[in-house]
This record gives structure tokens, sequence and C-alpha cells, in this order.
């Protein structure tokens, strides 16, 4: 299906890279994987300088190189070379609109946090010749890829910063998704994923986008009126402009694939289960990174994988943004992630 | 409509009084309104003794006498003329299932805050003869009608214990309530408001259930597992059986009047929209008793009104159980509940 929001004009410049047929670990087979890659800087000789981002949910490469990455920046071009793959069922990368045949829409397979990480690895290794990462980091989604490449390549990686995410979904957090994923499933229109063009489900996506107003932000967040600040007048202008601004051309089979994803994310999957176990096998230096105000990944849950790291770091992000200050809406929030960063980038590891 | 889940025997015993045409703010009438009352103790021959409980969203008398009032207990009908008043719309009192004729299902009028107040004036002092109130307290919604009481009838109030809710009600409180809406409005079955049977929007039912296991708990009640310790093994059992055991058998009409209703509330309606103005008004000696993991109502916007009462202290209960606390769930919830309201029953008043 063609959605021109996935597309080079939106979200690019991206390079699409094929990493051949990828099994995956519910079963099945992806075909010619194709992970849509943007990079910065230059791999030096050594290929020792290779920083790795990831996606999180609704996002794409795009918006990590603008709100993370910058010459003068922690994540500088100019010192590293930097990767920000998009996960597969992003929209740019493989995923369930454009996929063509019996894989197609709805019918796309179920992929995990570990299937991403273990395409990621192929991708860096074979296509990269890359087998040592300075840091790997990412926000949400992007932290549970964080800690599965840690748990998963723990020689490979040396530094990693999850950015408001878990290493493994609490039930909270899964019910969260499950309402976001029940906004798109009662959608009439939506059709059992069976839809001609991803506006057909304006209705679903439009409630997604208010159930994001609610919990992405913060209570502070529009106590002190943050939407005003961000350029919108009332509460209807601001769900209308910019969250369904920013969901309304999504592409519902993408979305749903990346919230189950997003709900069965656990690295305690490599240690039958003991996420403590999983956790110490970490070698990264990591810096544990929550938002004050997160509604999804509260201090408190990061806090208690931290203790379980070795060596880790709980550096909390004060921002009143809540989960979405993720988007760089608070320049003090981006600040002091730079400053994390930057210290992290000068320890040794 | 027929519900049987809205009769003596699911909330009972309560009583039916008959106001006669209520008027409303926003410009229809209720003829022959009808508030459905439960009363404990005696009133004294001073008619002084009374203690008026207010109801929340969802909730009836019924939960109201069962958590909060008993023999020994802070509301103790020993001592006290204790009068549950079910709030318009609530499925006992004057309801969309259960009026007939024009005005019927989602033909019902909008219904404010203000309005239950005035109703409940009317019934306290024209049928029971009642000037002085010992106490005005309710959770939720049922505080949003005891701060309207302290503000509309101050030299009524006596004291004023309002739980776990706001005096007006904020951005992001309008936008859960909303996401709350959607959840029913977005069920092709509930068609405008003209199903057959309430168990037609069973769907959309349950993804409020959701929902509101979602944002009604805490993360911490999900880490807790007090799921398990409430009986329910698994997310799903516990969304299944106590969620939409409880959600399951309501009216959409009645739960969407009531979800306006609490979108709206707002004390400085008095004062031209000068929040400050209004709660100065209070005369009442009042406890603000926010609960410390509430999604809804943090303690943080509970205390900046309690700062604009005078006089009025800021008590926050301690519990993991979030917003649905109010539920009683927690024992530990409940004695602090009836700590502060026998502390603020012996303040002189």
């Amino acid at each position: 299906m063609v959605n021109s929001y996935y597309s080079q004009d939106v979200h690019g410049p991206y390079e699409l890279y094929d990493i051949g047929d990828f099994a995956l670990e519910e079963g099945e087979t992806i075909k010619n994987c194709k992970l849509a890659v943007a990079t910065y800087g230059t791999l030096n000789a050594a290929k020792d300088n290779a920083i790795l981002i990831t996606t999180w949910y609704s996002g794409t490469s795009k918006i990590m190189s603008d709100v993370y990455v910058g010459q003068g920046r922690a994540l500088d071009p100019d010192k590293y070379f930097i990767i920000i793959v998009n996960q597969i069922g992003n929209g740019l990368s493989t995923s369930p609109h454009n996929t063509d045949g019996p894989q197609s829409m709805a019918n796309f397979p179920k992929v995990r946090i570990a299937d991403d990480v273990r395409a990621q690895h192929r991708l860096l290794t074979e296509k990269f010749g890359i087998s040592s990462l300075v840091l790997v980091t990412g926000g949400s989604m992007g932290a549970q890829q964080t800690y599965e490449w840690a748990v998963a390549f723990p020689d490979m990686v040396r530094r990693a910063a999850p950015i408001a995410g878990t290493a493994r979904t609490t039930d909270h957090d899964f019910l969260f998704a499950d309402a976001v994923r029940d906004t798109m499933l009662s959608d009439p229109k939506f059709n059992g994923g069976d839809y001609s063009a991803s506006s057909d489900v304006a209705a679903g996506l439009r409630n997604q986008a208010k159930l994001w107003a609610v919990m992405g932000w913060s209570t502070e967040f529009y106590v002190q009126q943050r939407p005003k600040a961000l350029g919108f007048d009332t509460i209807d202008a601001f769900v209308d402009g910019f969250m369904n601004g920013y969901f309304g051309p999504m592409d519902p089979n993408d979305l749903l694939c990346l919230a189950w994803k997003w709900q069965r994310a656990d690295v305690s999957r490599h240690t039958g289960g003991d996420l403590a176990a999983a956790l110490k096998r970490i070698k990264a230096k990591t810096f544990v990174m929550p938002i004050l105000s997160d509604m999804f990944f509260p201090p408190a849950d990061c806090a208690r994988e931290a203790d379980l790291i070795p060596g880790a770091e709980l550096r909390v992000l004060k921002t009143i943004d809540g989960h979405l200050g993720l988007f760089g809406t608070d320049a003090e929030y981006v600040r002091q992630v730079d400053a994390h960063l930057a210290e992290l980038l000068s320890t040794p590891a």
C-alpha cells in the first residue's frame, strides 16, 4: 500500500539495506528484509567509532537525527559514525503496509525486539564490518532495543544509554499499549486490518492521538500550559494540530506491529525469565535515563532495573513533558540528555 | 430501558425522592427529578447531625456505605445522620437509561455538578429540613460536588473533605475523561446512544474497563502484583473479572452523562472564572485529601487548590492503589481516611 508519509520526502535521507531472508523468533521468515538506515559522519579505518541509535513506537530515524544528533552535540557526526536504524514495522523498514503478498498488512508476522536487534547486528557486522559499538542509545522502544543489544551482544556494546524505557515491559505498560491498540482495533473502518488507505481509519487514529495526549505528556505539562508554549491556544487545537497531526498520517497495521512488539520486550527471554541474570550479563557502561514525569516508564521502574546492571548509573531527566519529552519539546531536557551522553562517552569503556 | 444492575437488589436499600421539576443550568428541565438516597442513623431533633456523602463516576450509594460508613468508624451512623445522595445520571437517580420520552437515552439533558448540588440542597432543605451539615465528603466526582457545596452554600457546610478530586477539572483530566468517552462512542453498537440493551455496547464497555485498568490504578499497583492480592492470577483475568465485571453491566448513556459532567466541574463558574475568589468563599473547615499515586488528581493539583482555601489542610492518602484506591482495596487507605475524617469531625467548625 502506498503511503506518502513513509517517504524520503518526509523522513529522508535514508538508505534501504536488504539483509536477506530473516527468520523471526515467532517462526515466520521475512523475505529480503529491508532496513532503512540513516548515517551521519564517517566510519574510521579501525571501524571503532560507531554509535547505534534505535527508534521508538511511531518514530523514525528523522526525529532521532533532528533531536539527538548534531555537530558540537554529544552525538557528534564529526567524531562518530552515527547509524540510526529504523525498526522493523515502523513504516520505513520492512513493515505491514509496504509488504506485498501473503505477509501484507494484518498478515505481517509478529516481530520481537530481539528480532530487530539480531537484524541490526547482521546489518552492522555484515554490511558495515562493525564489531564494536561506542554506544547504543534510543528512547522508549528504542531503549528496549538498547537493553536487548547490551544483553544479547555484551561484548559488542561498550556503552548503553536507554532513555525512557525498560528492559522488560511491565504489566502496566502492557495495558497502556493495549489501550493504544484498542483505539485502532475498535474502529469499524479498520476492518480487521483490511483497509484501502490508512486514512480510512482516521477516527481510530484520532482516538489514538487523544490517548497519547493523555498518557504521553503529564499533568504538569497541562497545568503549566505547555500546549500554548508549543503554539496551540486550546486543548482541542493541540490534540488536532499536534497530536493528530502526528499520528493521523500513520499506518494502523504498522503501529499495531510495533505495539505488539512493545508489549513483549523482555531481555529475560535469554535467561529463562530471570531478569536479574539477564541484566547481569551487561558489560556496557550504562546510564539508565528515565524521564521524571513519564507515566509509561516512571523512574522507579527504571531504577529497579538499573540496580541489576553492573556499574549502571541512574540519570533522571527532569522535565514536565512526560514520556513525549523524547520529542525534544523541552530544550532543558535536550540539554540534560546531551550532558549525560557526553559524560558517558567520556567514560572509559 | 430496563437494566437490572441499577436496582435495589444490587445497590439497595435506597429510597427515591421526587424533588419536582428541576431546571438545569444548561437550560432544559428534568420533570419530576428523582434522587436515589440511602440514609444511615437518625436525624436528631435539632437537625444538626447530618453528614452528606456524594457519589463518583460509575459509583452509587452502595460502595460509599460499604467502604466509608460504619459503626465505630469516623462516619458513624450511631452518631450522625448520614445521607448518601446518588448523583443525577448515575443510574439510580434520574438518568438517561431510566428516563422515558423526549429526554430518554442520548437525548438526556446535559447536567452539571452545580445542578446536582442544587438538587441535593433542595432535597436536604425541603424534604429533610436540614440547614446545616456537619460534613460533606465524597471521592472523585464526589469531591467535585463537595467543593461545589462548600462554595455555593458556604454557610451550610461546616466541614468538607474532598477526596481524590479537584474543584475545577484540569485540562489533563478533561482529556482523560474524553478518552473514557471515546471507548463508548467509538463502538459502532453504541449507535449514537440508540441501543436496545446496554450489553449491545459490550465491546466499548470492555475497552473502557481496560482504560480504567491502565489509568485508574498505578504503576506500582501492578509492580507489587496487587491484582494477585485481589484474587486474579493474570492481568487478563483482572481486566475481565474485576474491571469488566465492574463496568460491563453499566449503561453507556448514563456513563456519558457523568463523564460530560466530570469534564466541566468548575466552582469558579460562581466567580467569573476566578478560582481563587471562588475557593476563598469556603467557610467549611476543609481537609483536602488527594491519593498519592492518583494519575487523575495528583497531590500537586489538589495542593494548589488547598492553598486557596482559608484554613484548609492537605492530607495525602498514601497507597499504591491510585485513584481507584477509592474502592477501599487497600485497608491502609481506609484506615487513613477514617483517621483524617475523625480528626476533621473532632475539629470545632
